[in-house]
Formats: C-alpha cells, structure tokens, sequence
C-alpha cells in the first residue's frame, strides 16, 4: 500500500513530454481534436436488440406469447431505431470529417441521410428473417450432432456469425461506413468466424464449428453451400495493397458446394462450380468446373516406422 | 437529441405486422408460447463454480488455506448444487415439451430425475479432479515454454477447454439434454477449441496453443494424447446429414499419439495406431498401424526465385 | 423453489471430505496456503490503460484535444504506474515463493525490483508508440479493405494482438514472470492469435485476419513481415518436452517476407530467408534461401466427377 | 496481504457451532428450512415499472412520442405483470406457510389468487394516475418555489413517496401482505417519509419537504391535504401493543387541512375537522372542530439576555 | 415458471389504450414528445466529480501526492467541463421549450449560455474551497464527539449536505434551472437534509446530525451558524401557493447564533439577531433581538405519577 | 457533441494553478500524501455479512438448511474475518500516521492489534445475536403494525438500524477508531436513524419509525425501552466544543421508558426513571423521578375560528 516510489516530478514531466511528442511524430496513431468514432458497445447493443427481434423468445428473461409480442417487437424496434439512428449518424460524421479534417460535427445532410438509411434498414428486417430461417434449417439438416433447430439458435457459433453478417451487409448495402465492419468483428471476436461485411451470400448457408473460417469482402457464394473451420476464402496475394481497393480480389462459390476444413481458395476469377466438393486442407487458385471433388491425392502421405516407447503408466 | 423522424405511425404498425407475419411463416425460428430454455448466464455460473472448486485457490479472491477448506468447499458444492439442479431440470423440462408442445411445464418426472442426476454428478468430482491432474502434468511436460503446473492451470486455454470437455462430459453421460453442449460452447468462444461433450478422451490429455482443434461427438482418444492448434478430427463427410444421427463418425485415436497443428483425421473408422506422430497439415481418411509417424513429403514444395525488391526503409 | 433434494448431510460430508482428499492426492492442482498470483482482472486493466495512452482518443468516452492532453495522459500515467507496480510485485513474490514455498509474502527486494521495471517500462511507451506507428502502418498498405488507418486501430483483431505482444514483450525483456504471458493469453482469447511475449519480432509487422495464428517464444521475425490467419511459425517436435527449456525452438523470419494462410514452419534452426514469399497450407521445416516463393504443386489435386444432384429448390 | 492469523481450526469450529446452537436458541432471528420470502429487489423492480408507466417520459432513458406509446407501455405492463404475480405469489404462500410450517411450497389455490390480484392490480393503473395527476398539481399549487409540475414529478420527495404509496395501497386493499409494506419501507427509505399502505388518503394530497413524515395504518385523509415534514399522525399509545391489531389507532384528517412542520396528532377517535390549519409544533390528542387554527402560545417563550461574546473572524 | 395467466389479448389492448386515454386527459403528468430532462445520473455525477476535485484523496480509490496532483485535478476538471456543459446545456433548452414548446431541441443560445455558465462555475472553485475549510473547521470545532477533521469530511452528513448546497448554489446564481435542485435533493435523499440551493449561507455553517434540517429558498444566514437535527427555517403560510413566487418567505439568521433540534423559526421578515440561541422544540415567527436565548419554559411540562408495572425480566 | 469550447490552454493551467494552490491553502480539506482511510465500500460489506450472518435466511439468495448451515456459516465468518482484519488495520494505520504524519504505512503493532481486535470481534456474534433477539421481540410487541417477527427483521428501518448500531458498539468497545462511525453513518443513510456506536443500549430496544431519531455517544440506555422518530438523546450545549470531549454530555434512560415522537431530552445529568413515559414534543433537560408521565399541558393550545373557504372541487 506504500506509494510505489518518491515521484520524481520533473522526470514524470520529461517523460509526459516525450510521449505528447510523439502524438506529434506519429499523427495516425491518435484520434485528438477529433470527431466521435462510432461507439463500439452501442453497435453491440444494435447487434443485441436485433437478435431478440430476429430470433424472438430465445435470448429474452421474459416469457414471450405470440398472443401480445406485437408491443414487445414494437417496443423493440423504436429502440433499435434510436440505436442504429445514432450510430450511423456517426459514422457518417466521422466519415465527412475524415475527407475534411476540423469541419466540426455539425453535418445536415449526415443527419438526413442517416435517417433514410435507418428506415431503410428497419423495412430489411422481414427479409433478414426470411433468409436467417433458411439458414437455420441448413444448421440442422448439415450437422447429425444437432438435436434440433432451437439448439443450432441457441448453440452455434456458425449461425451466431451468419446473423450478424446478414444484419451487417444489409448496412453495408446502404453505404453505412466502419459501423457493419464493427458488428462482424464483433461476431469474429465471439466466433472465430471472419465474414466481411461486403460478401454476397446466398440462402441456406451454414459454418460448422467455424473458427478461423474467413470470408474476403468480394465473395460472392451462392445458396445452400456449407464451409468448415479453417476454411479461407481470400485474395490471391495482397502485395499490391490498397492499388487492389474495390476490384474482385474474392473467389466465386456456385450453389450446393460443400467445402471442408482448413481449404484454401483463393483468388477474384476463381470459381468454384455449382455441386463440387472441396476437401479439407486443400489449396487452390484455379476454377474448377461443376460437380466436381477436389482433393488432396492421399498417397503423398509419408509412413514412418518408430521404434515403441516404454511409457510409465 | 431529436427523435430520429416524425413517427409515421401507420407506417411503423404495418412493419410491426409484417415482422409478426413472419414468425408464423417461419416458425422454427421463433421460440413464442414455449417453455424456457435453460438459462446461458447461469450455465456459466456452474461451469465457474466447478472451476473453483476443482482448482481451488487459483481464482479465488480470498486466500484458501487447507484448515478452513472443508467450510469454503461446502458452501460451494450447495451453491452448485442449486444452480446444476435448475438447469438440469430446466434442460429434462425443455426437452420433454419438444416431444409434445403445449404441455405445459410442469413435470414431475423430470424434477426427480433433476435431483438424481445433480447427485450423481456431484459424486464425479473427485474423479473430475484426478482426471485433470494428469491432464495439468501432461501440459507442464509437453509445453518447454511452461515454467511450472500453476502457469498452465492459470494461462492456457488448453487446460480450460479439457476442463470444461471433463465437466460437459459427465452430464453428456448422465443424459442432460442442452447443458453439456452449451458448457462447451462457452469454451469454444473463450479458447477457439470446440470439444464436442459426447467425445471419450483419456487421462494426460493436452492441447498446446489450441485455436481451431475440432473434436467430434463420437472421437475416441486414449492416454497421453498430445494436440495442436488447428487439429480436426471429424466426421468424412455429413452430406446425409441427420441419417448419420448416432453411429460413429469420427476417428479414433489410441494412446500415445501427438498430432502437429493443422492435421485433419476424418471418419468413424479411421484409427491412429498407439504411439503414431501425425504431422502438421497432414489429411488423413484412412488407418494408420502402431508407431508409425505420418507426414507429407517435403519435396512436394516448390521454390520459385523472386525478383529482388527495393523497399524504402 | 423447492430445495432440490432432502440433503442427506452425513452424505454431503463425506463428499466433501472426499474431495478435500483429493487436493492433498492432486498437490499441483491446488494453490492453497500459497502466495496469490497476480490478478487476472488488473493485468487487463493496465492493457486497457496502456491502449489508451498509445492511442489517444480512439478507445476513449471524452473527446480529447491537443491542448489538454498532457493533464489526460498523466494522470493515466500515474494509474498506470500503481497498477502495473503492484502485478509485476505480485508476480516476483509468487516467483520467491515458488523457490521456497513458506516463505510468506514479504520479499523486500521484489519491492525495489518492481519498482525498477515499472520505471524502466515507463521509459518505453514512447518506443513502443514508435513501433505500432510503422505495424498500423503496415496494416493500412497490407489490406486493400481498409479505408484508412483509424479503421485498422478501431477493428483489426492483427493490430490488438501486435499491441498487446508490444507491450508484453517489454515486461517479459525486464523480467517479469507471469504478467507477459497473461497479457497475451488476453489478446489470444479476444483475437484468436497467440504470439508468445518472449517471440522478437521487427517493425511494421502485419497480421491479417488472425485466427489461429501461433508464434513461438524464440521466434525471431524481421521487419515488414506479414502473416494471414491460421499460420503457425513453431516447434519441430516438443517430445523432449522441459528437455527443450530456454533453447530456440522456432524459425527464424527475416525481413520483408509474406506467410498466406495455414502455412506451418517449425524448427530453431529453419530460416525463411528475406524477401520470401510463403504460399497457404504449405508446411516446411527446411529453410529457404531469400528471395523465393515457396508453395505446394497445384497438380497435386485430384478432380473427381460427380453426379449432378437433383436439388429442390 | 498476508493472511490475518493462524487460523486455529478447532478454535473456529467451536465458535461456529456456538454461532449455529443460537440458531436453534432464537428461532425467530432466523429464517432457515422455510418458504423463500418476496424479493426486495424485485418488489423495487414493480416499483420502478410503476413509476414509468404513470409517469411516461419522465424516467425513461429514450424519448417517447405519443405516436407510438402504445408499444412501449404495452410491453412494460406485460413485464409488470410477469414481476408482480411472482411476487405476489411468493407472499401468498409465505403467509400460507407462516400458518402451517414446513408445507413445502406449493400452493396451488395462492397461485391462482395472486393471478386475480394481478389482473384486478393492472386495471387500477388509470384510477392510480388520475389520483397522482390530482397530487401534482397540488404539489405545484402549494409551492412557491416550484416552476412548473414536471419539477415536482422529477424532483420532489413528497410525489414521490405519495406515488409509491398509492401504488402500495391498491394491493394492500387486495389482501396482499408484506409487499405493500416493502414498497413503503423503500420509499421511507429514499425520502424520509413514512406512510402505512393501509392508510386512506384523498385526492390532492401534498407532502412539502417530508423527512420525518409519519402517517399510521389507520389514519383517514380527505381531499387537499397539505403536510409538512416532520409531521406525525400516530396512535396514542401502544402499550398494549399486539392487542390493539386491527383497531383505529390513527386520527381521521378531513378536507382542506394543513398540517405545519413537526406537528403531532394522536389517537383513533381525535379528528382535525374540515378546514382547519395545525401550526408547527402543536401536540393534539383531542378532536379539532372545522375551520379553525391550532397553535402553541407564543408568549410560552422565553427571552433570556445573554453576554455579548467576542469572536475571532 | 408458468405464465401468469392466458393473456386475453383484446381485454389487454383495452387496458392499454384506457392508460394512454389518460395520459391525454391529464398531460401535466406525462412527458411525451418534449424534450430531454436533464439526467439525473449525470448529475450525480457532477457532484461526485466536485467532491473528489474539492476534497482530493479522501474519496478517491488511488493514492494522490501533492506532487503530482495537477495532473489528476487538471484531468478531472476537464471531465467535470464536459459533463457540467451537457447537463446545463439540457436544463436551458428543456426551459426554453417549455415557454414554447414544439420548438425542438435545438437552441444554438442555449448551448453559447451553457458555455459561458460552465466557464464561470469553474473559475469558483477556489472559492468554494474556501468556503468549504470554514465549515469543515466548524463541524470539528462544533462537535466533541468527532476526533479530527477528517472524520467530519469522511462521515458527516452536514458536511456532505453543506458541499452539495455550496456548489447548487453557485450554479443557482449563474442562472441554470432544474439541476441546482436536483443536486440538493440528491443531498435530501441521502442526508435527510433539505436545503434548497437559492439560501444564502455565510462561511463556518455546521450542521449536526441533520435529519429533517429544512432551509428554505430565501433564508439569509449569517457566519458561525449552527444547527441541529429537524430545524426548520421555512415560510410562515404558503395557503397562497404559486402568489408568493419570488418573494422572501424565509426567515434571516444573523452570524454566531446557534439553533438546537426540531426548532421551528418561520417567516421572511423573522430575523434571528447575531448571537442568539434558540433552544430546541421552539416554534417562532417574530423576531428575536440579538444576544438572546429563546426557549420554551420548562414548568409548561406536566409530571403525572404511574403505577409500577410488573415485568417479567 | 461538439467540444464545450475552445480551451485556453494558459487559461485552465492557470486555474488549475489556483486550485492546487487552494490544496496548500487550506490542508485539513486535503488528503494527499497521506495513509488511506478505511474503505467506506468494504465497510458496507462487512457490514452486509454479518447482516446474512446473524439473520440466516432473511437476506439470502439460496436457501439455506439447518443441516448445512455450518458449512455457509463457516464460509462468511472466514471472508468476514478478512474483510474486517483488513478495515481494523487501516484504521489502526490511519489513527497511526494521525499521531505522527509521515510514519509510512508500515505499523507493525497495528497489524497484530487488528489481529487480535478481529478474534475478539469473532467471539462476541452470539452475544450479538442473543441481544438482537430480544430487540426483534420487543419489535414485534411494540407494534400492533407487524403481522409476525419476520415482517420486523425483513422491513423495519428500526431493527436494521438496531443491527447496525449492535455491531459498530463491539468495535467501538474493543478501541477501532472510524470504523464503526462510518458503520452507523452508514445506517443513519439508509433509515434516518443516528445512533453513536459509543452509546450504551440494553437489551429489548425497539425504535418506531426512526426517521431523526439521534442517541449521542454518551447515551446510557436501559432494557425494554422504546423510542419513536424524531427523538432526541441530545447534548445540553456544545458551545464548548472539543473542550467537552469524553465526558458524559448524554441523558441516562432507564429501564421501561417509553419516549414518543420529537421529543427532546438533553443533558449528561438528566435520568428518566424507571418506567417513565415522555410525551411526543416534550423538551426536557431535567430528570424525572421513576414512573411518571411527562407531558404538555394541553391546554396551551391556541385554537382560532377560521373563515369558510369557497374550495372549487
């Protein structure tokens, strides 16, 4: 409980110095006299109330009848409205501030725009319904280890990663900056489950197990496809940097493909053709035509002998 | 500050209506007039109470000592057993109503099976501890970078994720619907290992680093198995789905056996012989005999040279 | 609400008799009449200190301007000195204590000592505000999907991770048992990446993604190096277990060299020479002489026709 | 940091067998073996709804327009209503085992009882508002120094121990026990001011200041009352404690009285008659007949000449 | 577990709209479609921001030095800017709004007034400090029970009632509505003293006990003023309500007089002359020359003889 | 959103310069370089489990049985002894450096004091219980309010202030400086009932109400006595001030006195006999012979015709 130390406060008062100074030095690794970044428990809380509209009575401490759950989703939605009505509306601050440094937060049209985009987003919601219970049935009929749908709901990291990317690429679609990057980040960090905001999937998608599986910004991926853990679906090499910014980088998966764990596809002209199976720990960079299997030859495999250990046991 | 929009109330009932509408088009995906599912936050609370009284003193925030133990220990264990029987009872009820909705909740077998199976779990736990400190030793052992036992009780997700599988797997055996499975899903989201509860692993069980192994529901692995990060062992293929409900589908691995990161085991009637060393990246669908050491040829790489850069320093 | 069960208190005690058994059978899975171990809850606390006085302004719920933020950032400064004073003390008793278990908790030369790599760790913060400035950088030119570079500090889990290894790795340079590796196991929970604290790596350092990234604690890695999800720079074989203490047991990366997905290098003597490009999956243990591309023979594939599916769309 | 003492062991089981043996001594200080008793917490929970409900907009952390209310307190009423039955139904069958120990806890006519409290409890709430509409305006009417109704809705003491009261009467006119009472204590708690739910008081009743307030089970208060704090309306005498349960102990108070700071009035059968004014200070135990004013002589004090005393400033 | 009861939907819908019906008829006690209150939870916080800034070290969780100190208060005095800027801002538009509402919440001279206010509350500070080591040394100089000054600012409850009073009254005199009184009724709640910030009180104010203490907007307090538990300084009649807005009301306390418990001295031309001492239980509302003990007179009691009770000890 | 203002920088320096100046100014309103207090925070805990400790049942959220009750009681007395060793400690340190500024926090003596005050602490909670049995008892008989002894431990402020006060006298009694002052300004917070833990109490002691009741440190009380609000045990004059400290400045009641509301009694000199009953409102500051009642006359009472208002209704 002592102090740790006398402070010496001349040398405190050099080393405060150095360290502003290097706020000077290094000007992109502080966000000073700067606009607010949209804030990050806020986006969960969007995520967080979404989820109880979408999947209604699985996350709620309330018993919910389909009797009255028109004032529990109307409550509901007036609150994500608020929600997500401030979080893009900082987004798009940030955003116009970024192009002009020093505007201050004042921004009509962010406030407008932010608006239309809310509404926007709150007609999107039946739909997002429509497409997660495609999802869901997929959860279930791919994998013999699950009971039934509630516990793919309440149990899978997979579909807890589809949601928040379907919820996100709808903001992505109607240009909300950093904030749809925020959510699947947040889904990355509860999942291990990577989905860039801007991938086009399709319907009945399922991730079994799902950690490290990542998804490039432009994929595109048809329905009823199903990935394993480990499975990248990226870009064929990134030294250019930002020179590749918007050009398709992500390979194309066509309908009914199956892809198990660790595979690599990589590459914006590779594509995957409809009912082709890709086995687990493959490497590709090149097309490969429909209903196809796509594996590693098994022979490659090296067999040892060794001599047996005695294990104390 | 100010409302985000005029409310357009007739506009907002009918979006209210629709999103209603589609949880009776969808209805797997909704959990209305239904019984309560068992609790996540409490869930939790179990699993964290088991950690400290099988690791007692390592999470505590009072000093333990051995004098006074008994008392501290005993408190606990009917803390434990309150919030096991809750969920357990809520898991047996949860179940019972997906057989015949509507039912109502009450039942008064499931109470009484409840209470037998939270005894009979309570009575696994010296056995739960012993299991674990062969599974603590193996980690100290086989990690170098270890400075002792407490470091890996303490720090590595290993050690937890073979903690939570030990707990899960009890109540898998005593027939918890739910429960088990949940128990392992927070550790999945905490260390990236998915263990599935119905899986058999032998005593000195370790997994160094962690992220990403994958261990099906009917894997069964001996002694002294040792696993890295990225490790599958799964099923060969699920494109039957739920016809392949309950048989074997992932393989077994005998005693011994050190499987290096990346490796990928897949089929129920795949065995690694008793001291194999698998190596890393390897893919594997078929048996391996005793003592043997798996690997892929390392010629098959290829080596292009590149063009010296000139990078601005 | 009915008590679960008639408790049968001769039963209970002899349950828990049986169990405190147990923590004298299992001695190295209890830390009872021991010294505590430094607090998970506050060495994650100085990481979130430390986040805030390196990036000023992005993790935090004031607006911050230049002219004030000396007042901001000592007295930050000041909390961080208490709190990291008093874990790193914590750690060198625990330490002392391993050494010659009763010795108590005083330990006045693990006072001085804390007390000199506190001060000693302060005195770096601007070095490491110097090295994240080249790796947020790098992050930025590395991933066309980045807009700009406050989005890589606010989102990338690769930044996080490289942060907290940053800092890390001072702690462990000084000395410090225990809290280095706590910290990382932090970021590795959060981000699914696990650098060791004791790993040197250069500056502008990349990580892509992240999930299941490993490095080993005698890695050695150069500047301008890039890593993708899932690629483990590790061990050749860790058989020998404790044997392998303090020995360098991991590559060797030098500058300017790119490691794609799930690729795993072992080994204390491999080096991956400068300017090298190493391709997803592939799995070496050689070195590779500078400038090459390295990467697993495309024709290695099998292509298998299948039937075309009847699908019910 | 070290732990306070050698903990004697036998020592310690000694004091706690002491400590359990004066369980079995004083049987009513404890409450071991027995039904649970309602939740303070959660009857506060009731409250904090309550107090939303009644007064929209007022305490609510998002803004409410009238367009859309219909959701919100639609929702909030159902959560009402989930929050009240169990509590309700906890104090049914508490009582229900007070009269018969060890029943055990169910009982199935409690639960149907506190189903029709409830439902006759929600259909108050519009009485319960306009009675609280009558109270504010009185409250702004009888104080100068408040600016406008939302200030004493959001500030004053006196609304709000007159809104939890009135909240607490209906349901002690339903025949519920101990909640009623846990609602007052709560709002004795937070304003000084104490009034029995068993009290009738009407319309525009207004409580300035308040602390010391006491208003007994059995008072009876007309309309336009106005009080002041420290102002006690008690029973003579309760020597005879438990014998006089159930009698008009408390004096009956008619329209348009006001009561100044500290005054006393006392006894079942002493009535404060139709306009009268009591000024502070007064002790009465006697009837007062309409339309007169109360007060102490002021002669009655004395004026004694004291010594000019020197003071440093 | 059970749902409370079958919900009869339409009989809901008619309990919701007859609520909402009343929230037209009686709109005085809604706050639908207005603008923000302040809040209340940052206005506690205002206040304990002041309490740290103006007592530093005494409520703070970490150990100040004298050397370092600005770097604390220089940070804290920035937070207390923003946090002061926001809740005055909200209480100068909510009041603009309520002389017109629908206006909407933006008042670009409102936020310029909130500025100005915030910048001269600061410059006060020293002020209060000042202000507040008089009445500090007063409640240690009043009070043979307290040990030092410490414990006065650490326990006493006149001390924290007189704290918030000094900075609501500073805020009451720059003009700001609405949140000088929610802090004092903050003070209320806790303490149980009542001091409404528009009371002018001189310098060495000490409270004792404090309990029911009630001082009203226009008191005038001299220096040296002691008062006990349950004091009364209040208005003569308030029968004219919202009439007597802005007038004197209360009564003037000159320097050095002491009042005991429970005194009640009412009336705007009641003046209290320098010295005098009024003891307690006294009801007053003319004036007192100074240097004069006021009391009641003691044979005004009754002593009546009683018969000895037997008790069963 | 927008910043408050510009800051000028020289500007707040300057008034930061002004308040640390302040600090020198006025030091008995400092606490810098100085010992820590007690924590308030975890003196409200030890507070709380002694609650749970003495009340088993009544404020817990598991249900406890007399079968296992030791182990739980066990448990708590354990953290009690930690936590309060701990808060003794500070306060023996605090008192400490008091005498001698600048010691260090070092005090070997205190330490083994706190040690030693702890035990003895430990050893008197069934004396504490048996007393509070007979104050629960007498609650329950005093008033005609209470349906049974539980509503009195669960509900009345005046037990929970009883509690308090048993409690903070045994560590008055064995020398703890502050601790106990911070215990019962805790209880007078929370019911309005000051009650000096220096004050002496028999057993059977029942407070009605309690709202402004004050018994001052030197208090002398009797068994089976019974106070209702607003009474005060009070000083005669403390014009002297510090000259006064530790002689008996408080009244003595005997056995069997009953004392109703706001009544006052001053003077270390004054006894109420055995068996008295003091009337609300009486100001005493003489002694009354046993077994009288002590009253206002009525008669001085001024009663004044009033002129009928016209009230609108």
């Amino acid at each position: 409980m002592t102090p740790p130390h006398d402070s010496d406060r001349s040398h405190l008062e050099g080393l405060i110095a150095r360290i502003v100074e290097s706020y000077h030095a290094h000007r992109h690794t502080q966000h000073l006299d700067a606009t607010f970044l949209p804030s990050r428990a806020r986006t969960v809380e969007v995520i967080e109330v979404m989820r109880r509209i979408v999947f209604p009575g699985f996350f709620d401490d309330r018993r919910l009848t389909g009797d009255t759950i028109s004032y529990h989703i109307g409550d509901m939605l007036l609150e994500l409205r608020t929600l997500l009505y401030e979080q893009v509306r900082a987004a798009l601050r940030y955003t116009e501030n970024q192009v002009e440094r020093g505007r201050g937060d004042a921004c009509d049209h962010c406030d407008e725009k932010a608006k239309d985009i809310t509404e926007a987003f709150l007609e999107r919601i039946p739909e997002i319904r429509r497409l997660l219970a495609t999802d869901v049935a997929a959860s279930f009929d791919g994998d013999p280890a699950a009971s039934n749908t509630d516990e793919t709901i309440f149990c899978y990291p997979g579909v807890d990663a589809i949601f928040t990317y379907r919820v996100a690429h709808e903001l992505y679609n109607l240009g909300v900056p950093l904030v749809p990057r925020m959510m699947t980040e947040y889904a990355h960090n509860e999942t291990g489950i990577d989905i860039h905001p801007g991938a086009q999937i399709g319907e009945s998608f399922f991730i079994d197990h799902g950690t490290g599986v990542v998804i490039g910004e432009t994929c595109v991926i048809g329905k009823r496809v199903k990935l394993y853990q480990g499975v990248t679906l990226g870009a064929l090499s990134t030294k250019g940097g930002q020179a590749w910014r918007g050009r398709k980088r992500h390979p194309t998966i066509e309908d009914d493909v199956t892809i198990y764990a660790n595979a690599i596809i990589l590459g914006g002209e590779t594509v995957i053709g409809e009912g082709c199976v890709v086995n687990g720990s493959v490497f590709i960079t090149r097309s490969v035509p429909p209903h196809h299997t796509v594996g590693i030859k098994e022979p490659e495999l090296t067999l040892r002998s060794r001599p047996r250990k005695k294990v104390a046991r």
